[in-house]
């Protein structure tokens, strides 16, 4: 279902800025037992996302959710941030029509509208709960820790515009996806709203297979059985124990190896797919997160961690392609690409004679090509890159492809020695915010953070 | 109207890894004399995009036009890529409503929907091209050259589409921007279609306040004149010839240090409004096309350029701060938000005791509370940022923007001793495509292309 190609990491095809056999075969022997290991611990159940799949009671209660509520409600608000709404948000470019909230209701075959609130901007804030009327509404709130500051402040404004329009009603226009505890799940309980669950373990940017990505999914009529059933095919293939066939480890050994005796500090993603562009923005995320660490799980300072590039072909061959091409060797390229497309355009006959070259050739051509063209371009410039292509553009095929890439990143984070689950460089900002906001409890770090602020006038113009 | 803060950027704030007064200084008293040079080079028409905020006649000619049709039409469809595209969205982005396209013709001000084909992909090709009913639209085709191939493909099947539906009066729903000479300027001449100039050197990264920008951007119900003030009074600071005054250097020059010398070969650059989102996105390619390049002004090969990394705040403190706050110190981040803002949200009482202290709040000083919280974490892990502060998110203030930032790139062209205007090095991977396409000319390119690929069998994985 997913093939990774990877001539142009290596020295053969790329020149010395690749990984010659020996470097690779070396790493392979110190780190394929990782297969092993992942596998073994998958097993004892250290890795609980990759189980979700299977997870048939919460899916099939996702589903009935959906089939019960869809025909009710004209839009979806789904308010979340990271990997609260990065997941969904991927599955509904990858598996809706570009225009899908603007088509007719016939079109989106009588599933609602699905609208993502992921950001505080006041602006966007007010156009979007004033564009989306309360009682032809379903709020989707979700938050994995149940206090996560942006959503809260969100789930505020919606709900207050909500009991204005609907009154008691309100309760028919909500439900809650969170952790055990926290501030939503009580209200949601008090409130006996409909609730689902963000099982332990399982963190943000890995829980698009939970009811986080699944529910705005299956309400907008994604097929979440075969979404399910891609995941499961390519499980198999990331739990294999020969290093050699394990697609996920490759990947992330090719990546990391790059990184680490290369320097391609920058992970460019770059899909021709419109269709997978925010599947590699939810990736972004992933591998973002999990492998930019300043501790070493064994407590050691190393600062580590790929910075991932999101660019789109065809379109960002104007954009950024010259940089890539000429300016500093530090970038490995992972092109993606499906094999078959759902629809196709050919371009007619008869328009102007000096492009009847281009006449009878299908868009999907003309756009390989382009990948083709810019991945030879590359290549002889020196610039490591590889090729991850899918079948299609199937529910199948997506569900492999996030299942595959987020096994990729465990076995980068076991690469990395770093821990894939945390995040606590993003505490120190979060805190900062609330002191700034004169929230009680940080009157201290206020105090330290305003007069650090006082004194920079001096490097100022305008 | 623009405010750069740069104590972030200094050792005196952000520790070693940051600027020391001695270098800035001495930077400045080496490459500050730039600023007379380039207002000299301005004065003698170097820079003949500075200029088009002056052309009076050129903005008076797409008002007209965009006063005569604008209510004829339904739908606008703009074709083009890269500098062709990316001026116009970010138009579309910072001045219009989030969902201008899905408002009722009324909230749009009896303005059309605008709507942006860049790309190839065939699924969102034909999605674009059979939502908008040609007989209902009209057809922005832009290029420079007049045959970049991915305009012209989409040409194509507009063009079919449109005669289908339309008839002899297809010349109706068709304006082409294009250069002096080329395969649409003759297309266009011969079929008597209405054209506009995008005048000779200026490059389209370069282009945003010609037709390619301005027509879209008054079909759509710009004030251009607002925005041509803005860019206006910017461009006086711009060719302030004391550096010190100077923003556009100043921003460039902090920009080109942090990377040549304390290696942050990252510029990240960090709006909080999802107004400048877009804005970003075009300074993306003028950042990256611009400066990332093989080769100096003086013909010795050098590699040089910053990579340009998008981020949107507070979005992707939920998905790449971790990575910028503990791992590799390797980049510098500019955070972009305005001052005032269009409209906001007060967050409501009531909802709940534990959420009382966000009360009375507006969302907006959340949202900077959050972007001044992200600055001191990362300050305080000692990585170098600075802040770019807009008045407000006007047409002036747009306009503004995007003038500083073309002055910008063009002082760190200086800086790097590159050649800011050409892109030598996306000539290789479009000649490549033309192979792969069977293009006549091509023959001997084609058959070593092929021949390369078909080897590639030994490092594939699936």
């Amino acid at each position: 279902m997913i093939t990774l190609h990877y001539s142009n990491a290596m020295t053969s095809f790329v020149g010395p800025e690749g990984l010659t056999d020996e470097a690779l075969q070396g790493a392979i022997v110190r780190t394929g037992p990782l297969c092993e290991r992942v596998a073994k611990e998958r097993a004892a159940g250290k890795y609980p996302f990759a189980d979700l799949p299977y997870a048939e009671e919460a899916i099939a209660k996702v589903e009935r959710f959906a089939e019960e509520r869809r025909a009710a409600f004209r839009n979806i608000v789904h308010l979340g941030i990271g990997g609260s709404a990065l997941g969904p948000l991927a599955l509904q470019s990858a598996l809706r029509p570009r225009f899908y909230n603007m088509l007719g209701v016939k079109d989106r075959e009588f599933c609602p509208r699905v609208f993502f609130l992921d950001n505080v901007d006041p602006e966007e804030t007010r156009e979007l709960l004033e564009f989306c009327a309360p009682k032809e509404t379903l709020y989707h709130i979700v938050t994995k820790s149940g206090e996560t500051v942006e959503t809260v402040a969100a789930f505020m404004l919606a709900i207050d515009r909500l009991k204005r329009a609907a009154g008691d009603k309100f309760r028919e226009h909500v439900v809650v996806t969170t952790g055990a505890r926290g501030l939503l799940r009580s209200w949601a309980d008090r409130e006996k709203v409909a609730t689902f669950d963000i099982p332990e373990g399982v963190g943000g940017r890995f829980s698009v297979f939970t009811p986080v990505g699944l529910l705005p999914a299956a309400l907008m009529g994604v097929p979440l059985r075969q979404l399910m059933s891609g995941a499961e095919m390519v499980d198999a293939v990331c739990m294999r124990i020969d290093p050699k066939t394990n697609v996920a480890y490759l990947l992330a050994l090719v990546a990391y190896l790059l990184d680490t005796s290369r320097r391609k500090t920058m992970h460019v993603v770059m899909p021709y797919a419109r269709a997978l562009r925010d599947v590699a923005d939810w990736f972004r995320q992933l591998w973002a997160e999990s492998l930019g660490k300043k501790h070493s799980v064994d407590g050691k300072v190393v600062m580590v961690g790929p910075t991932p590039v999101l660019a789109l072909g065809a379109t960002d061959q104007h954009s950024q392609i010259q940089l890539y091409t000429e300016g500093p060797n530090n970038k490995f390229v992972l092109f993606m690409a499906p094999d078959k497309w759902r629809h196709d355009e050919t371009l007619p006959e008869g328009l102007l004679p000096e492009l009847s070259w281009l006449a009878g050739k299908k868009l999907s051509e003309l756009l390989e090509a382009e990948r083709a063209g810019t991945e030879a371009s590359l290549t002889s410039a020196g610039r490591p890159n590889a090729f991850l292509e899918l079948q299609d553009l199937s529910p199948r095929s997506i569900g492999g492809l996030l299942h595959l890439l987020e096994m990729a990143t465990v076995f980068a984070g076991h690469l990395y020695n770093v821990n894939p689950f945390d995040q606590p460089g993003v505490e120190h900002g979060k805190k900062a915010a609330f002191a700034l906001l004169g929230r009680k409890g940080y009157e201290e770090l206020r105090t330290k953070l305003e007069s650090g602020r006082r004194d920079r006038t001096k490097y100022v113009v305008k």
